[in-house]
């Protein structure tokens, strides 16, 4: 549905100027001149050329390649004659005003950055599907009740500086001194320098000010495209997103047994610290099993593993193996429940197996509450236009998370996405991108 | 009981001259001052003056340590008036010469080399207990019905050159033009050149020409410090061994699955190369445990295990885990019965996990039979020399299995030891190795 205005209405200061838009016959056929698949391909396509890398995409935080693609996104803004400006964490922003900007704004978004070598979609097309939200809206001269922002966030990937989420963080003073000390990962720039020269305020940012009041955003959205398995497995191109699930982490539990020459030493002598390490991880494996039947969200992970190489041999029984260690859950009780089942496990094999597993310090990230009233409002929305879709959780950490920890209703759309992300084999159909970006520009005009 | 014999019978062509010594009370007191404690702690520590390095002792295989120990072994042999020669393998054998020598001689021995950065005793105790036996058998005027020679081997530990028992091997043509060709640790000098250049005969060797007649030896007899921690924990000071185990090794297994990211793949759409291994490692060692309650002889190692570092990651489900594997017994069934077993667990984690493992050369090393007969011998004279003495296997590999091998009668003596062998920490109390000393001494003395 169009809304009927007058230009008046819309002349606020210093805005472009809409164009005269009548509910006609004439109106109504401009929409289907307006080839969302068209303008999402031209727009990727564009963003590929910027940043395209020896080996897939590199879109670097406070680099070139975040800097072009803000650029593009701005140009795009403006050739639809949207408002562009820069807030003051240098993040991009692009508005279609409202008839009352003073509301609280409906807002979408995802990052600009990508990881070293990764593919073009992770994070670029939330903000493509937002900008074609606008600019089609723009396009058909859809005027909101408040106004519509499209942010693009820069670095949220942890690859640059080692911590997620750093342009959203920045919004709500949630970035301490130890974050903006942090260096690149070539070891040279600090975090606090980067963003100073790109032109972030770094004096507010510093004192853990926020740049914005949570009160102004009566929603955050965010499509990304998947990073798991799941929607291909399950063959749904979108998706709404449940939760996002926390983490409790240790980079390194080491396991500390006795080495031993591997011929010499009978069971009964052993203190194997791979035999008991694979104890570990198997009984945390059926216990996990044995919770999902049970309906809990988790998922267990130790991504490295490794003995000693200044010591270890094929004839010499471990003395020492390491490995990280994480589990993940929409459900803090799940997470601590688990965790806790960890450590009893490690408890009674140190027992059994006279080792010790030391633990590093415990990292801890709170899954973030997606709003149910949302996701509701998506799913009831798909339903409405027909898109296939379902709910799922989402794994990753998402700028979503920020503003649902900041008390900000948020929600999420995913994108089927094939070979996961953080690759160049990357492989989002653009039918299925096309089905989420309509997901989120019907939420987003008609938000409430 | 001392052999009471005439000068004249002694005397043989080039050898040293017995003084006369009657089975009288002079001839009984001059045995007491024999000190075999005194004997053995002073050549010990001549040894370890002559390849003392920063961190434990160093003889290495064909260089100065060795060559070293070599000197002063036949300078003790000397000392007492025993025979000294080199082997065309250039190892070193000290012979007391019997009344006919034409008989298939007693042999015991052991090695000189160490490993880098090792302890005194793994290989010297077993040549010091030969020396000690033969000096104490010539002071007391003992003339042995047929020649009782001390074979002191070069080159035993596969430390230097990969391979281990090359002198031992070389002596009856086993060493092939691979091992001949293998490089020293360093890199630079081959098994062959070093060999050549301490006076081997290397023409021959590498003809795989036997340089002795294995019917030529009676029995060969070692005793060497037990590596692994059996001995002390149930408090043996000395022990029979019942059999020298064999191994099947993997090098290298790898399991492959595939990577993803850890937060969003779900239980059912991993392939975790990881919790696959753990699952294969606990299997086995459920399947050991049981084994072993049906009375099996098994040990089983997995010395190396790691993610691929240049992919691993906290937060990435690991898609290959590297790992070696081994199983020693001193049975070649249950040796390959084990094998099987491995196999067949890991076709059925891969049915079930969706993952690969793939297994690089299959290395097989023959369990060696220890001789019933000498076994028995050895325990009867324990008893009757209130020496306490129990059986248990041998884990690490020695010359006496090439011996045996050769099938040429063999068995061992292991003398208790703490913190295992291979490393500096090696602890072996001198009157346990007095103890095993004696049982030697008496054996070599009454072998039949």
């Amino acid at each position: 549905m169009l809304l009927k205005k007058d230009e008046d209405q819309l002349a606020l200061p210093g805005r472009f100027r809409l164009e005269k838009c009548m509910d006609t016959r004439a109106g109504r056929e401009k929409i289907t001149h307006f080839d969302v698949r068209a303008e999402a391909e031209r727009l990727f396509a564009d963003l590929e050329q910027t940043s395209t890398d020896s080996v897939g995409i590199t879109r670097e935080a406070y680099g070139e390649g975040e800097q072009e693609a803000l650029k593009l996104f701005e140009s795009f803004g403006r050739r639809f004659g949207l408002e562009t400006g820069v807030d003051d964490a240098a993040n991009l922003v692009v508005t279609l005003p409202g008839k009352d900007s003073s509301r609280p704004a409906i807002v979408c978004g995802s990052h600009m950055d990508s990881v070293p070598h990764g593919g073009n979609y992770d994070g670029a097309a939330g903000i493509v599907a937002g900008l074609l939200g606008l600019a089609r809206m723009r396009h058909e001269n859809v005027v909101p009740e408040q106004d519509i922002k499209v942010f693009c966030f820069r670095c949220e990937e942890s690859a640059w500086f080692g911590k997620p989420y750093i342009g959203s963080s920045a919004l709500f003073g949630a970035l301490s001194e130890e974050d903006l000390a942090s260096r690149h990962r070539s070891g040279h720039e600090r975090l606090i320098e980067a963003m100073a020269r790109v032109g972030a305020d770094v004096e507010r940012i510093s004192r853990g000010e926020p740049l914005i009041d949570p009160s102004s955003i009566a929603v955050y959205l965010e499509l990304h495209i998947e990073q798991g398995p799941v929607m291909i497995s399950r063959q749904l191109p979108v998706a709404v997103v449940t939760g996002i699930r926390g983490a409790i982490r240790h980079r390194r539990i080491t396991c500390r047994g006795k080495a031993g020459h591997s011929g010499t030493v009978p069971r009964w002598l052993r203190q194997d610290a791979f035999f008991a390490t694979a104890e570990l991880i198997s009984t945390l494996d059926e216990h996990w099993r044995v919770l999902l039947e049970r309906g809990l969200d988790l998922v267990i992970t130790s991504g490295i593993v490794e003995t000693n190489s200044r010591e270890h041999a094929m004839t010499r029984i471990p003395r020492e193996v390491s490995f990280s260690f994480e589990v993940r859950s929409q459900s803090t009780d799940a997470l601590e429940a688990f965790y806790h089942l960890m450590q009893t496990e490690c408890a009674a094999i140190e027992r059994s197996r006279r080792v010790r597993f030391e633990l590093d310090r415990k990292l801890y990230t709170a899954p973030a509450k997606i709003s149910k009233a949302w996701i509701d409002r998506l799913m009831a929305t798909a339903e409405k236009f027909g898109i296939k879709a379902d709910t799922i959780p989402s794994g990753a950490g998402h700028d979503a998370a920020v503003f649902a920890n900041a008390g900000i209703p948020s929600a999420m759309i995913f994108v089927r996405n094939d070979n996961g992300s953080h690759n160049p084999d990357e492989s989002m159909e653009i039918e299925d991108f096309i089905e989420g970006a309509a997901l989120l520009y019907h939420t987003l005009k008609e938000p409430l």
